[in-house]
């Protein structure tokens, strides 16, 4: 049995955004030498979330228009009151999105199907973030 | 140290529908041989999700209808303007719903409570779709 | 190789309710003795969900209003029709939040970021619930 751990580190150049990092996601795995088991693609905080989607960029505007009608950026939120950052509609967004994700890992690669892509969604960035991933197997 | 591998292919009869897959899964984890882990259960798509909810069936149509609310089918999404499927709706409705779970896997069977029963829910169905089952434990 | 299983009981005062439980899954994955891995933190019910928030304890009041516009309690749904308990709003929003969440585990303790806090989100209480821990590692 064999269990990895690894560390993505990125800064989205805007406070709300979603990043492709399918291809930083494979590079830990080729890394790791698991060749059987699962990945966890966990953000080490609470404003973010990985989620699967479709490959086609456009939309990731979609499903970003869709959370912020969710959880409005306008709205009073008792966390605001006293948090500077005024960002409870990030953490809720991070939540409804799922927060993580699992994938099964075979013959060594993330085994996702054609169209799956791994996103980073960014609800109060600007600043630099950690996901960690830990693999479990063999 | 064991993982296992398994798939369920399934065709939905509508394009939107949500089925009860517990006994297609209880069956894998039979099959694995394994007694004790978790188990990883995956569409290969991005347009379904896995969900755990009541036994009650009734249940399925009201969740669904909370989810066609919250990204409704008639929408404008940038996405349809060049998928010829106009899936977005379902690409993220799969997304609200969580996409995949996890479960406890304890004597050789899922570790699920009394009336926890596994959906699958369709969002661009009738065609062949697949569900990775992936099972890390011993 | 190792595997570990524990079970969290509790009760909420009020019927909808999020409790804060990371000390006890910090204590489960102590006495587990596992050193590397992941945990699934799962409970064995449908209207109750596990999820990870910030530390700041007003913002589960914001996530629980979100919830409860998203899924409301008044609203017709087919499940009630024939459930006593009338608990369809429940069932849904612990779809919403997550139902259950994995952590990567490294040197024996939950690998979480500095303001990540576990949380217990009850939405069908004053009643006994459990939450599986289920640990996989070494």
């Amino acid at each position: 049995m064999a269990t990895y751990r690894a560390e993505i580190s990125l800064c989205t150049k805007e406070r709300v955004e979603i990043v492709d990092i399918t291809d930083r996601v494979l590079d830990a795995c080729a890394k790791s030498g698991i060749k059987d088991g699962i990945a966890l693609v966990f953000p080490h905080h609470t404003s973010s979330a990985v989620y699967i989607s479709d490959s086609d960029r456009s939309l990731t505007g979609d499903f970003g228009s869709i959370l912020s009608e969710l959880a409005p950026e306008g709205r009073e939120y008792a966390h605001d009151l006293t948090d500077y950052k005024k960002n409870a509609f990030g953490h809720i967004r991070a939540n409804l999105a799922g927060h993580h994700i699992l994938i099964p890992v075979t013959d060594g690669r993330p085994d996702l199907g054609r169209f799956q892509t791994i996103y980073y969604a960014e609800f109060d960035g600007q600043r630099e973030k950690e996901i960690v991933i830990k693999i479990v197997g063999e």
